[in-house]
C-alpha cells in the first residue's frame, strides 16, 4: 500500500481532532485519558466486511456511521450517554487514504450527534477488513432487559423496518427510486438514531439490533413476563402506510421488515408513559406474541438475531 | 461449525464470571455497567492471526493471556491500574468450544493478575482470526511520553529482549531446549508484565511494545530531549549475561533482540529515582543514542516500530 501507519494515525489524529474539555490527552501516546463517570456502559461491536456491511453497497463515511451508531445505541439502550468511542480498524492494503478518511469522517459524525469523542483506537493490516468500535458512556440509572413489569406498555422509539427493507434492495440489486425506498436505502446504510426522546423512565429497554421478534423474546426471558405486540397499534402509526407502500412495490411482506429485521437501532422499551410509538403490553407468562388486525397472517420468523449463526 | 453464537456467549460468561463489586451489570444486556472513576486511560490494540500471533505457536491460553497483557501494559504505562477489559473476537469457524474457553481463560487470568475484571465483548464469524481487546483504567496522574526532562535518568522495568529471541527460535524453528531458550519461548507466548513496580513519579513512560529504539525515540520527539542509552549499563543488569548465553547458543546478536526487540511490554521510564534497570539519562537535543563498551558495534536498526509496515 501507498502509505505508512504513522500517515494513518496523522490523519485519524487530525478527522478526530476536538478541543472537548472531558478529553485530557488524546491520540499518540499509549492511550488516551478522559474525564471519567459514576456509572459507565461499555460495550463494544465488530463489523466485518462481507458479514456486517458491504462495501459495494455502502459508502465508507456510511459505514464508518453505521459501525459507530450501532455501538451507540447499544449505550442509549442501557440508559446512557454515549461519550467516548475507541476505533480498531482492520485494514486490507485495498484502501486508500481518503477512503480511510471518509471512514473516519463517518464515525466522528456519529460520535458528534451522539455528543460523544472518538479518543483514540488503534490499526492493524489484515485479510479481512474489519471495524471494531468500543463505546463508553455514562448512565445514572441504567435499564436492562430485565426490568419489564406485568401492566407495563410496550413502546418502539420508532417504526422497525426500513433497515431490512434497505437491505432487501441492495440484496436483490432492485432498481428502485421511489422516495420510500430512497428512505429505507438511507436507513440501512447510516440509520437514524432516535437520540432525542426521553426513555428515561423505561423499566426494560434494548435496541433493536436484530428484531422485535429477538429482543422482543430477550426482554420477556430476563423479565420473566411475556410480550404481547397488538399489530394494530404498529398499522395505526404515521409511517406503516409509507414502509407498506414499499411492501407492496416490491412485493414483499411488511411485517417481515417490522418484526423480523433489525438493524434499525430503533429502541424497544417497556413503561407507562413513554415517548414513540405504543406497540403493545406486558402480560403474566413467557415469550412474545401477536394480537390484532395483521396477527393472524404474519409468520413468526424463527429468531435468527445471530450473525454468527448466519454464516 | 458444531455450536451457536448463543452457546459461545454462555461459555464465556461462565469463565468471564465475577463478583466483583466493580460490576453493576455483567454480561448478556447490550453494555455492561460498572463503577467508574475520575480519570481514565482507555486504549485498544488489535491483534490478528499470522501477524500479531500464530495458532501453531502459542496455545489459545497464551495468545489470550499476550494480547490482554499488551492492552493491560498500555494502561500501566499511562500510570493507569487496569480496571475493565472488553474482548471483540473474530473467529473462523475452526475454533472449538474449548479452543474459545481456553482462549478466554488467557485473557481472564492475565486480567485477574492486574486487578482486572472482563466485563463484555463481541464475537462474529470472520475470514480470519482476530482479537480486538479493549483496556479502561483509572490513573490519578497520567504519565505520557512528554515529560522527560534534561538530567532525567532512564530506567526499564526489566531487560528487554526476552520476547524478541523466542520470537527468532519460533521463527526458525530452531530446535533447543536450553533453561534461557525456554524464558525466551515463555517471554514471548506470555509475557511478565512488571506490576508490582512503582513507577508513579515517573516523568516521561512508555511500555516497550515496539523496541526501546522506538519507544525510546517516540519519549525523545514528544518531550524534545536527546535520550543516551548506556551499553554498559545494561550489559551490567542482573539477566543481561543469560541473554547473551541465549544469542551465542543461537548465533544472534543480543543487542538486536534487547535495542530492536519488542512486545515484552517492559516499562520504559525517565525520572529521578525509579525502580528497575538504569540504563541512561536524558540530556539537550533530539533523538535517541547509544554510549558505553558495546555501543560502537551496534548497528543502530531502523525503527520498525508497525505491524502495518511490515505487510
Amino acid at each position: 500500500m501507498g502509505f505508512s501507519e504513522r500517515e494513518v494515525i496523522e490523519l485519524l489524529a487530525n478527522v478526530f481532532a476536538t478541543h472537548d474539555k472531558r478529553l485530557l490527552i488524546g491520540i499518540g501516546d499509549d492511550g488516551a485519558v478522559v474525564t471519567g463517570s459514576k456509572q459507565q456502559v461499555l460495550t463494544t461491536d465488530i463489523a466485518v466486511e462481507g458479514i456486517h456491511f458491504k462495501s459495494q453497497w455502502s459508502s465508507p463515511y456510511e459505514i464508518g456511521a453505521r459501525v459507530a451508531k450501532a455501538n451507540i445505541a447499544d449505550v442509549l439502550s442501557m440508559n446512557g450517554r454515549c461519550e467516548y468511542l475507541l476505533v480498531a480498524a482492520s485494514l486490507t492494503g485495498e484502501e486508500t487514504l481518503e477512503w480511510i478518511a471518509e471512514l473516519a469522517r463517518g464515525i466522528a459524525e456519529a460520535a458528534s450527534e451522539a455528543g460523544a469523542i472518538v479518543v483514540g483506537g488503534d490499526i492493524s493490516s489484515s485479510p479481512s477488513l474489519q471495524i471494531t468500535i468500543t463505546a463508553i458512556g455514562q448512565t445514572e440509572r441504567p435499564i436492562t432487559r430485565g426490568g419489564a413489569q406485568v401492566g407495563d406498555l410496550i413502546f418502539l422509539s420508532s417504526l422497525t423496518g426500513w433497515a431490512a427493507a434497505g437491505l432487501h434492495i441492495l440484496s436483490n440489486n432492485l432498481n428502485t427510486h421511489s422516495e420510500v425506498a430512497v428512505k429505507a436505502l438511507s436507513e440501512y446504510k447510516n440509520p437514524t438514531l432516535d437520540l432525542t426522546l426521553d426513555f428515561s423512565t423505561a423499566h426494560a429497554m434494548a435496541d433493536v439490533s436484530d428484531s422485535i421478534f429477538a429482543q422482543g423474546s430477550q426482554i420477556a426471558d430476563a423479565s420473566r413476563v411475556a410480550l404481547v405486540i397488538d399489530t394494530s397499534k404498529i398499522m395505526a402509526s404515521d409511517e406503516f402506510m409509507s414502509l407498506q407502500t414499499l411492501a407492496q412495490e416490491l412485493n414483499c411482506d411488511p411485517w417481515q421488515w417490522i418484526l423480523g429485521g433489525g438493524e434499525d437501532h430503533v429502541l424497544l422499551a417497556t413503561g407507562s408513559h413513554l415517548p414513540g410509538i405504543q406497540i403493545g403490553e406486558v402480560v403474566a407468562g413467557s415469550g412474545l406474541s401477536l394480537q390484532g388486525q395483521a396477527a393472524g397472517e404474519i409468520k413468526m420468523a424463527p429468531v435468527s438475531w445471530s450473525h454468527f449463526n448466519k454464516e
